[in-house]
């Protein structure tokens, strides 16, 4: 009674039943650091504001540096800073960067934000929720995009950081490569 | 050889096989911005203190407003504020929101929040860790919750914000939309 | 023709079908708060500024206490501090803490953290994100492992607290219990 037929369903029902845990384990290992589910660059411009150029100006320091080293430990920075297509200032900005970010390390630059991208825009409506460590001497550097809204609807990822420019203590500009994994 | 049992037993095979493929990416759709996991509405009640309130204020300035702008930008206030359920300052608190906002726009009343919701009541023990930007001028706008721990471990989700009376610099009150989206 | 093969291939079947739903609803239970899929315990020292010691100290004191109640209400603190694997200040740090803390109840001392494990040794590269409340009367808190970059890419979590030492308000020591839930 043993029939080709049942064997051969027997043998195929094995596979499909190895390939099936094949599959939920896939939903597992689903995120690769080089396949990101939405990816695009954006650019960070920041003009602190110095006591007489309010038009200019999208930062502002709201706590002082303390005395421990001098390189600005604990300065507190919260900005309001423009976010374009290109590298262009005046670009028309595509989002908002709004938050803050300080200094702390006793021997270097480094620095720490936490802010939102706010856009309001044709392209996207919504936010993504940025935090992270900015180790300034690094050439690239990542934080967490640790959530999102409207568009980006529960969303996680990674910004990668790039210093593009820096002119003194007035303006900088940060190349920001928006890398997201989780899609909804 | 081919009996109805056979033929049947294989349709019947073909027919979950499939219905698994899609049950698996289910797992993966299971986001739905209309159908969170859990919900729940509080109300938060922010009373800052003006120099002899002590016994009422919950929140302080810790860092002044900058002069970039005349909106309060850089204003930091830390708060340890109370949730209730309905929207009676005097209510018992389920919840405590801890944390800080700060003003960070030059032209308009603009915020930005991180904080952590505790609770430690009957109905929930454990803690909701929240940020994002709270653009005061929209009727609502989506803040991300981006961990939970006890009774909220690793939840994620969304907090829709609502200005729900607002008593010059001294008592405002928010209506919290708490929507989780992921819940274990 | 019914055979008993055909029988036991149907019975196996069925056995197969109700273990696939529960392996691929595991993927969703996956999060078992006694089972992190990655676990270590660090040490993390913080020594404040006190205005003579840039040598040693590791943190300072960016916005000063307000006077809403008499334990440090929004005393606003950054750090960088180091993390080492035994509860020895001067022992090797396999990474440090980058962020802030400030302080939040006017009844009692409670803080409320943000901050980065960097990790640059031979056994992890990569970082941690981290935020939530420090409720410094309970025995052990809870906070949010919220993202992560490197080694610890996309990961998720929860932190636990506990003060191993704390000398006046010069120096103190936290246990953290780092437990990873989603590792990819």
């Amino acid at each position: 009674m043993r029939s080709p037929v049942v064997k051969s369903c027997c043998v195929l029902f094995l596979i499909l039943f190895l390939s099936r845990h094949y599959s939920v384990s896939a939903t597992k290992e689903i995120l690769n650091p080089k396949k990101p589910c939405k990816r695009f660059i954006l650019y960070y411009h920041d003009i602190l504001f110095g006591g007489n150029d309010v038009a200019n100006a999208t930062s502002a320091v709201t706590a002082n540096a303390t005395k421990l080293g001098n390189t600005d430990f604990g300065k507190l920075v919260v900005f309001d800073d423009p976010m374009t297509k290109d590298q262009h200032l005046l670009s028309h900005p595509v989002a908002r960067a709004q938050g803050f970010y300080f200094y702390d390390m006793k021997t270097t630059y480094n620095a720490w934000f936490a802010y939102t991208l706010v856009f309001n825009s044709s392209d996207y409506k919504g936010t993504l929720n940025i935090m992270g460590a900015d180790m300034m001497r690094e050439k690239t550097r990542d934080l967490s995009i640790v959530g999102g809204t409207g568009d980006f609807f529960m969303t996680r990822g990674i910004v990668t950081f790039q210093t593009d420019t820096q002119e003194g203590t007035k303006y900088f500009r940060l190349k920001m490569d928006i890398k997201l994994y989780e899609c909804y």
